[in-house]
């Protein structure tokens, strides 16, 4: 933890203090029981940084939420978003607006061959829903298959589709969502425990399933292509190219929800860049302008697009393609290209952080798996690596990861945790010896977790 | 149609050409059917003025998507916005953030007694989906009343609750949700003939349909203060006291969806403020920062928010409550206020608006009603003022409206046209002169609509 680089003075902490107390007395947060709940404020951020209320310096290994690709406060994003928001805020989406028309075209520029259309919305959510609305009307289906172990998104149709236990509250009007089991190699539903093993039984049930639920009601399957908050699992070898062939087979639209995965956080444009995957609809938000302003979208393949050439797409919002959302869109593409990101983040991926969790996983007997890609990566805690029994339950938390969590928090790090995994999903440029800091501070903060291995 | 003060230059006009040819490659847009969609191009928006692809400035009668009601480029909330942008684009939504927190501040000062917590939203659809939940759990019932001739947004839930004909292709994943008729005097659904006669009609209608529905089977009530897009059609005297009566005697959950109606555009801060109704959730977005930067969010009554003070809430997402759509809502509250905005809607409808209309409305035969308050108008067109036959069927347009529309924009007009009705929905601060020039043009327009009066 460094305290004196810390650009916040006494005004900024006064500032943060009212702001902290204004935030408890006004501000009802997502995802929280709001009286439980003891927000940590932030003050400032700058590249992979940012100052807690107490100005306190933090390298920040969860990019928000796994949102700013390219680090806080990239002068080139800023001055863009600037520059529009002098020249023109806001336009009605039935008008043509240049910010737009370039995002749009930026944006199909990195997406497969066949889909030339974006469909801009606000954020994830609303970008899984308008897939799914587009996968139902082009097919004349209802039915929508998706992963256990996934999210999609916070509003009805997409947390239903999510297969996570924040779905748990949510599970009605949700006609026609069925979940099928994910390829998880360390944790196999299948028994399997070989990758090859995990690929072959995977597809085998999700089959079974689509058979079993008639394959004539599907419209449309949906995965995360790496999912992400539900554990940066990897598909293993061959399980994308068979889910690929049964939707082909079986004339379902293959939906990839790259809302975390995608521009470059893997250290590819897409997720599906790594597996040669081409989906029918993309569902992005996040990277696409590392959450500068808030924006989403899908991208379309044509046959679907034409679906609604002349027949009225019933779906919209206020925002969609913002001018100011674009604009910011088009200066993170831009610098993420110049600055040659997302090769960093592959390189990050296989020199920095996919070694050093491994040399750190020999070391921790609490760490039961790594595994990653690019800046996308899990560290998976066990009780025992033998039963592999986690050291936090499924949509729980435990003792032992409450102090790992403060361990890094005072360590100086900003961890990203979910039940039983810290996640290492720094920004793509975070600074090599930054990126170092982080996992040293990970590697001391294990020893709490160590503790807690029976 | 003034040509000779635009600041359109033959650059402006070649970006703009390029924009069109792209967006026509890339862009999906919202409620289209895409090949047969001819979009215009926005050049550039100043105040109450837009410029059209070939320079010509428009005067906007539109607000956009009635969202713009500080006007275009208001320059404190553009230099607001370039100031958290240098200083913090975006952060995580668990994270206390100072601009997030004053924008919470300022709203609740603004929503009635008892509403004191804010989540926010990126827009109008998500609000409504999040208000529903919260009132479903909140009252552990799962069905919602909506009416019939209303909007609520684009997201699958949100559609649903919609009763307007975008909504026919997404009838399905609705469990719960049933429509009743509105009060909507003009067309009466009861046969009414006078205000009296309405509110009395409607709410037994209301009354009867909650009892045949299940009294407590029903979470949540939720309906436009004064319904938008669906006509502004002003709710007679007593119907929303009426309404909150109903909803608090079988313990229903009244949600305002205040989207578009509130922050000024009626010319109070809420619409239901003209009626001292006090909602339990408020629905709102668009007029919050005037669409700036992506905002939405729902104010909630203490008793709701305290059923999530030690059980999550189970909803959540990425940009709730970004800072930069946060600063932007802090300054556009703080310009409305300084500058008197709310008071000079006010003014406008009393004066200006309401007058001229009602004026324009004796001299042509096919003006059948027009209403309204404050920046809010809506002109109802018929090809018959005994039958009220209107100038285009619900749902659909007719050649007299295309025209209208066309004549309305020759004439150097941006309007906002609904099936059979144009809406006079200016920004709250429009100039009297731009005000006047632009009902001399809809007067002139109007002739085009005479012609088609049977
Ligand atoms: C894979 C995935 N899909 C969808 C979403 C929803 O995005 P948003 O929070 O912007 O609605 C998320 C958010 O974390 C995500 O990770
Ligand atoms: C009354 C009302 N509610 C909800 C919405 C949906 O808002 P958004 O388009 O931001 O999702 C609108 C949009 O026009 C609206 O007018």
């Amino acid at each position: 933890m460094t305290t004196d680089t810390t650009p916040i003075s006494a005004t900024d902490l006064e500032a943060g203090r009212r702001a902290h107390e204004l935030d408890r007395a006004h501000v009802f947060h997502s995802w929280q029981a709001q009286a439980l709940f003891q927000p940590m404020t932030v003050l400032a951020a700058s590249g992979s940084y940012v100052w807690d209320g107490d100005g306190n310096r933090l390298i920040d290994l969860s990019s928000q939420l796994v949102n700013t690709n390219i680090g806080h406060q990239h002068p080139a994003v800023v001055a863009a978003i600037q520059e529009q928001a002098g020249r023109l805020c806001t336009v009605a989406p039935q008008h043509v607006n240049d910010a737009r028309s370039e995002a749009a075209r930026l944006i199909t520029e990195l997406t497969p061959a066949g889909l030339d259309r974006v469909f801009f919305t606000n954020g994830g959510a609303d970008a899984v829903e308008h897939a799914i609305r587009m996968a139902r009307l082009h097919t004349g289906r209802t039915k929508v298959l998706s992963a256990y172990r996934s999210y999609h998104g916070g509003t009805q149709l997409a947390v239903n589709v999510t297969g996570d236990p924040r779905r748990f509250a949510n599970d009605y009007s949700a006609e026609g969502v069925v979940h099928f089991m994910p390829a998880y190699t360390y944790r196999s539903y299948f028994g399997s425990t070989t990758e090859e093993e995990e690929t072959e039984r995977a597809l085998r049930h999700l089959e079974d399933l689509i058979v079993l639920e008639g394959p004539t009601n599907i419209a449309a399957l949906i995965l995360e292509t790496i999912p992400g908050t539900a554990g940066i699992y990897l598909p293993p070898p061959g399980y994308l190219a068979g889910v690929r062939e049964l939707t082909h087979r079986f004339g379902i639209v293959l939906i990839a929800d790259e809302v975390m995965a995608g521009f470059g956080r893997s250290g590819a444009w897409f997720a599906f860049d790594h597996w040669d995957l081409e989906p029918d609809l993309v569902a992005f938000a996040k990277g696409v302008n590392s959450g500068y302003v808030p924006l989403g979208g899908v991208a379309i393949r044509d046959e679907i697009a034409a679906t609604f050439d002349e027949r009225a797409y019933p779906g919209g919002l206020t925002y969609s393609g913002h001018p100011l959302a674009c604009a910011a869109a088009v200066a993170t593409i831009t610098a993420m290209r110049e600055e040659g990101m997302v090769d960093n983040a592959a390189r990050l991926g296989r020199e920095v952080i996919g070694p050093r969790l491994r040399e750190i996983a020999e070391r921790h007997p609490s760490v039961g798996d790594v595994r990653g890609l690019g800046c996308f990566w899990a560290v998976e805690l066990v009780k025992n690596r033998e039963t592999r029994e986690p050291l936090a339950p499924y949509g729980g938390s435990s003792p032992a990861m409450t102090e790992l969590t403060a361990a890094l928090r005072t360590g100086g790090v900003l961890p990203f945790v979910n039940f039983n995994r810290v996640h290492v999903v720094p920004p793509l440029n975070i600074p090599d010896d930054d990126l170092h800091a982080g996992l040293d501070v990970l590697d001391e903060a294990l020893s709490v977790a160590d503790a807690h291995v029976g």
